[in-house]
């Protein structure tokens, strides 16, 4: 699948397969919504569910052809693997216990990975993950979308450059009130799952969307977490999982700070923000998105870094910038797109370490908290 | 000095002196400010300085007597005792290790005491003036001025009938930026003090307004602080005390939360907010107060809390419902007052030993953060 | 092109073709990429370009197969509906005095028009349109599309629904600030025929998006503009067309009001709000939709107002109920698609007639304001 | 009445008397409040009703000498004029009518005036006064008390300074809801008499507060009314007078904009606000003072703007710059004082005729609006 480019190249279309996403599915949509919005990546085959009935159902709906939708992400992996014109990549939109298998399953038949966070339930998973990547020479990517925004780009070559000075704090929260009452116990499918050990892992809360939080805070700053020390806890009785994390982070290179995340605030419907201090006079770093009820502050620096975003966004200097920095499968990052960004394997492995070892040392610190 | 009321009765007008706040001081002139504006309190006597000329001058240009101003607050107390019509109460505004000892010197001689934030330096001069207020049975008030806002008592009441719900989580914050650069270092006089373990205590940004957050939060939430976690640290290099904390809390009755203060925030002149998430379908209380560049940001629940705040300060009927719950001394609560809440014995007990021990165990937990 | 849609059943997605669009143009872009994010339109023809290379080229980059992509529009309409399975509706995305033309050759071929606004750049263009649709008998759609978003639908179910009482008054703004500068003179392409008398019209600010604040508040609040007094002024030397409009209206059925528009406004990138006042106790209604640097203020009622248009956006019982009220084109409104409403013929007459004579009598009274 | 000031030198406090402001009023209470707070002016006589008893009631309230305590006006400036140590001048805080006769005997009694706005209810009243003030040599003070804020202040100077380049459109509005019900039928005493023409004047809205917009837009920019196209209403049924004014503007030097005032516009407590475009790259001239529920909306210059408004409150160097500019009454301009600044007996002129030429214009152009 071959397209010109506005600079009078041809460029093809990447082709991937999605597991997971059917028709009942929540996040799927999205992920299909955002790769439209590219218009760079053709989705041309799916396992949409292990439903075969639904799988087929589904497939049919979004124009996947019926010889290329599968219910069985094995077969998938096999078929697309042998067939001329097979798929580049994968894209895993499942429950979050069965990223690692599936993604296991797609690189041993030497595919490419685009997996939704969190990578894995364990760090042996991850571990593994990581190695069978260096080991089939393939991609791998976690779709940690919040750091494509221009403006968390703008914000990251900001403090990259030192415009803020030395950066003495960084505070990433993450704010949702889905999860106040105890709709999980009330079969509501996405609350149900996403408090089920067995599929969300060890933490609700950090899997779900604390992540990102931690990951976009990490992103904007370059400092990974050095320690931690949290306060996990399940506000709501009877709910199998934790849904609030307050956690104290002593970033790499000296910076305190802290990550909030919580599924039980009433009024933050999907409050995601990042707040970096540095020691320049009149320096100030802050950003917040918020998808339903988007509301920016404006310190003094940031009227001109919220410019410098728009103008990255616009100016056509500006985009080729972007260009060089981000690869081939996302070349247009917009503040509307969940785009993808780019994870190396060291970076992956690093990453994962940081995250699994925070849950540990969440549940350790955790119980010594109460001195 | 008697005046007649609204309701036709006859009221006296509280008559206090001042030990410090002369001419080169910053906070006493804000507390006169704030007496002459609910006008029920006559500043009569002084020790402005201990510098005798510096005194005179500084009684002079406000109109304190001749005869009435000292440059010894023992001196002071002596002759206000008893002198006929000597003042009823001291309002002390003098570098933190002062607190203790003037307040000793006044309660000793049978006058009330009005006493800046923090109570003192030491628990142990803590719980000494805990005993000698009880024992002269005096009247000792610190000013947490902020709990004075229409605001923050509608907050409170809301919380107290159960508007919210059960409460999940309390998160309190004070942030500033004035201490981003090295300006104790440079003979700024509030800065070089307030960074100075004699004069400021053990902590100068829990000590200097973080108590502010604390108080505030526990205020409107009806919750002490039952256990913290903490991370106290200085972000400039030189710096004798931290200036930014950050505190996990588990506050009785079961909600978590976090308290954050910081002087080395850019953009932040003077950030005051408390977050209150309950577990009622649609609730949310969250105040900000921002002396200088005040907004706030409404959810679902605090428009009608503004509206009622609103209604509370306007009302004839509303006025009167504050003035019974709100004692003598400041009968007119308004939010641009410094206003000094009354605190009971026994509460300054609790208070004071929950933010010493705060105090000793965000040394005791920092040091074991890192994990 | 068939589809099997979620409730079963099979859809057919519209076929469509382009006029205009090509390589450099600015807005054509836009509507592909709200056309992508829909998900229900395939656009299979264009004359994207009145240069044959150009309209190639153009072609050849979205995916346009060459034997229909055309250069000329009369080709096109002529070869589209000769064609078995020729397009279904054209959508036109030229400057505005080529709307008329390329409509009406579109209409006579018996094609639908999906069209740009402003729908024509005078009266009797205008009229003729409304007449020719009626004899074709075919759809006529203006894409004002803002009155797509679930917020706007929201306000204006709100608005029947008597939530505010009696509407008081209605105001709309349109704010930008691009034009600041006199780029039109500077050989910017976009800024040069905007303010072109003969391709833009009778009026840069109101044709280009003053009537987006227009149509919006007229949307919501129901009401027809039944007299107007403007001041349109040009406020950059040398411009050829008016680039700020500040107009009282008296709406149909007594509520008073203003428009405002400009173009010359720093710091609103792109800033279009509606304000509804009611005299019902507490009622409030207030939309703004920033592009770049959203912000929402909340009154009393907006904050139910903006759950309830999430609920919309979100609960399949709401959604259904939206796709009710919504045709065929458009069944999924979201606030990220450059939604397209439909506009019957009789209401384009109003709405055309109301707009027109609001331009002339602009221009009348704006003569006549110097009293 | 001398005191010390900070600088060495002695100062007198200025002695003043009251007409209006008794037990029951509104705004009399709130001028002594200011009073209080800039300390430099002492309250020493008063007719604060035209009742006796209440005269003298209201005077013990407020510790007036019952010697000093009036019932009649005419009385006290007569006995106030002869008594050595008489005051210096009168303070009139009564409804509108009552302004100029009040002003006129004092200025015959040869004290000076400071006077709530509006400054009279007719054109010859007011040039009355002006004739008055100059043949007589006394100073007359209108307390269009919003130009006192440091913020407006800065903005003025920015303007003058040619920060935001040459200005291309200035808008004032000012917006309350507490007339949105029409509690004026019901016995509320403010509503009564602001919407009786007998005593408020030929408009409620304008008269009341849209003069404060009016003001503060030509304070700021320098400029004033040339031109005006109003559209008044009375959006509540029944009421006597306007509440609601939709102005056009032409301003001196070639600006537009508009001027909006409104009392039924539910959830804007007593939002002023004042918006002004530069044509500078960049500029962008916004202020916004809510009293209950502040917020500000920072576009690209006006951080700086509020950095150097807060630092000219702050900084000795900026606040002498600010007292050469001020005159000896009023001092200390702070946020939080309802600061009376000074205008000449030319610019009281100018700004009468404007300001009632407005008031005719606009009845006038109302007339013909609907064309």
């Amino acid at each position: 699948m071959v397209y010109a480019t506005a600079d009078g190249t041809l460029r093809k279309r990447l082709t991937v397969g999605m597991v997971g996403g059917g028709r009942n599915a929540f996040i799927g949509a999205v992920h299909r919504l955002a790769m439209r919005l590219d218009d760079q990546i053709l989705l041309v085959a799916g396992a949409l569910s292990s439903d075969a009935e639904n799988a087929a159902a589904s497939a049919a709906e979004i124009g996947i052809a019926p010889e290329r939708s599968y219910d069985d992400y094995h077969a998938m992996a096999k078929a697309e693997a042998a067939r001329t014109g097979g798929i580049e990549a994968v894209v895993i939109v499942t429950p979050n216990h069965l990223h690692a298998p599936i993604a296991t399953a797609f690189l041993e038949a030497g595919i490419d990975v685009i997996c939704d966070k969190p990578l894995s339930t364990t760090l042996a998973e991850a571990e593994a993950l990581v190695a069978l990547t260096k080991a089939k020479k393939r991609r791998f990517l976690v779709t940690l979308n919040n750091t494509g925004y221009a403006m968390a780009r703008q914000a990251r070559e900001m403090v990259a450059a030192g415009e803020l000075g030395r950066i003495l704090s960084v505070h990433g929260a993450y704010i949702q009130d889905w999860l106040t009452q105890p709709i999980d116990a009330q079969a509501q499918k996405q609350a149900e799952w996403r408090t089920d050990p067995a599929r969300a892992g060890q933490s609700a809360v950090l899997a779900d969307f604390g992540v990102h939080a931690f990951n976009l805070a990490s992103f904007i700053s370059g400092f990974e977490a050095d320690a931690v020390s949290a306060d996990l806890f399940t506000a709501v009785p009877g709910r199998r999982l934790d849904d609030n994390a307050h956690v104290l982070v002593r970033w790499t290179g000296g910076a305190r700070g802290t990550i909030l995340a919580s599924q039980t605030s009433p009024g933050h419907c999907n409050d995601l923000s990042v707040r970096i201090y540095g020691d320049r006079p009149g320096s100030n770093g802050r950003a917040r998105r918020q998808r339903n009820c988007a509301s920016r502050r404006m310190g003094r620096r940031s009227a001109r870094w919220c410019a410098a975003a728009t103008a990255r966004r616009r100016k056509p200097g500006a985009s080729r910038a972007c260009r060089r920095r981000i690869p081939r499968v996302i070349s247009r990052p917009s503040p509307i797109s969940t785009a993808m960004p780019p994870t190396s394997s060291a970076r992956i492995e690093r990453a994962l370490r940081s995250m699994l070892r925070a849950r540990r040392r969440c549940r350790t610190s955790s119980t010594a908290l109460v001195v």
